[in-house]
């Protein structure tokens, strides 16, 4: 047996997300279906994040146990072949030990959320950015977002549908920065709550946007109660960007 | 009567290309359309450049006449309302003198034509790419593109449906830089032959990846043989992004 991870881009407009679901298809399905129509096996495919419908990745990994010995490069390029036409592609296949799990072996995981600021709406980004017509002030959403990083209780900025035992989390980094029309906040942690990034975002646009004070994210997080935070953001403009391991990650390979 | 000239963005994708054609759906009639909705007027709407099918734009400039003054900001807003829901959006709408013209004042057009360089097929830039798995080295496509720039015979590079009455046309700029996997190709003129750009983008790409060496666009140029030239780059890869004017340019309105 032969365990191999794999580094996985996809749009996640056409998706009911990453995880396989009776009511659409599903990034997992995918894969699975593209495994099997190159070597005929059924393989599990197990994914580091499971992405929401309609979010997007560049750096996801999974993992899958083939019964053969494969070259990398030849795996990939085969499941790249058998994923057309779906929006999905697989960036880089690499052989790794039997006991690396792609999400319990994860020591982070980064996200990108991405912010259109102008009156008129997204052409070319449509589905992958937050159309907010308004102005926002990144430097105020930057320094706000600062009182998130470190281990807190993030009951405030979590769905309620969540299922994560605690809502104890330690945010690496919060920053949000200006390119042009387009606001965007990074964030990584070792794992997230469900929705947290969105959440996160919608709360932080309250504040760019002036309609809540700087200290008004402190406050939230204090409260711990979901209800005094922001909107959840919409899906279209998040990006799970790498997934670290130990020894590598996936959007350096290094 | 009042002069209105839009800076317009769009997804080239769902459409025939800029100009009004009975074979499908057109970015003109799409706008012309979203003018009616709006004040009831058939105004045409001339452009700056007739882009082709597929051929995307950030900053493709059109102007048409309205019988009544009219609030710029309120005019962009209420077209992109109209517009709804094509992927095309007004950036930007103001009021020029009536000797105006979005075709003839132009001094100069730029596009930009983006490769992605990878063996992994695109997923999030899907229709915004040129996809080729090959290395391409953008060094060497910059140094054998800089014999193009100047005032040149381009029947070369130039489309056999072309109807433009000369082939000669004066290149301000060709610029190839790589950002990560993708190479971009930046090209300036007052104005381009049809096809110019991306047949200069498939012959450079032949140099980048080794198959023609550096001094073969130079042989090509000078042969004046559309023959001789590289295979036209697929629309895909290829945006409208800059139209200058005496006083101001579409892409930063100043």
């Amino acid at each position: 047996m032969v365990r191999v991870a794999l580094v996985v881009e996809y749009d996640g407009r056409p998706f009911v997300g990453w995880q396989r679901q009776d009511n659409g298809a599903s990034v997992q399905a995918c894969l699975e279906e593209a495994v099997f129509r190159f070597c005929g096996i059924r393989a599990g495919v197990v994914g580091a994040g499971r992405t929401d419908t309609g979010v997007h990745a560049t750096g996801q990994v999974a993992h899958l146990d083939l019964d053969r010995p494969v070259d990398p490069g030849k795996l990939r390029d085969a499941v790249n072949h058998h994923l057309r036409p779906a929006p999905v592609a697989v960036l880089e296949a690499r052989i790794v030990p039997a006991d690396f799990h792609a999400r319990f072996s994860a020591t982070s995981r980064a996200y990108r959320y991405r912010i259109l600021t102008r009156r008129a709406p997204p052409t070319l980004e449509r589905g992958l950015v937050w159309h907010h017509p308004g102005m926002l002030d990144e430097e105020l959403m930057h320094d706000a977002g600062q009182v998130l990083v470190g281990l807190h209780d993030f009951t405030s900025f979590r769905a309620l549908a969540c299922q994560s035992r605690s809502p104890l989390k330690s945010l690496d980094l919060v920053q949000v920065r200006r390119s042009g029309e387009i606001v965007e906040v990074n964030v990584r942690a070792r794992s997230f709550l469900h929705h947290q990034v969105r959440n996160i975002v919608g709360s932080l646009a309250l504040v760019g946007c002036g309609k809540r004070p700087r200290g008004w994210i402190d406050e939230v997080l204090a409260a711990r109660d979901r209800r005094l935070a922001g909107p959840t953001a919409p899906a279209d403009g998040l990006t799970l960007v790498e997934i670290g391991y130990a020894g590598w990650n996936s959007r350096t390979g290094c």
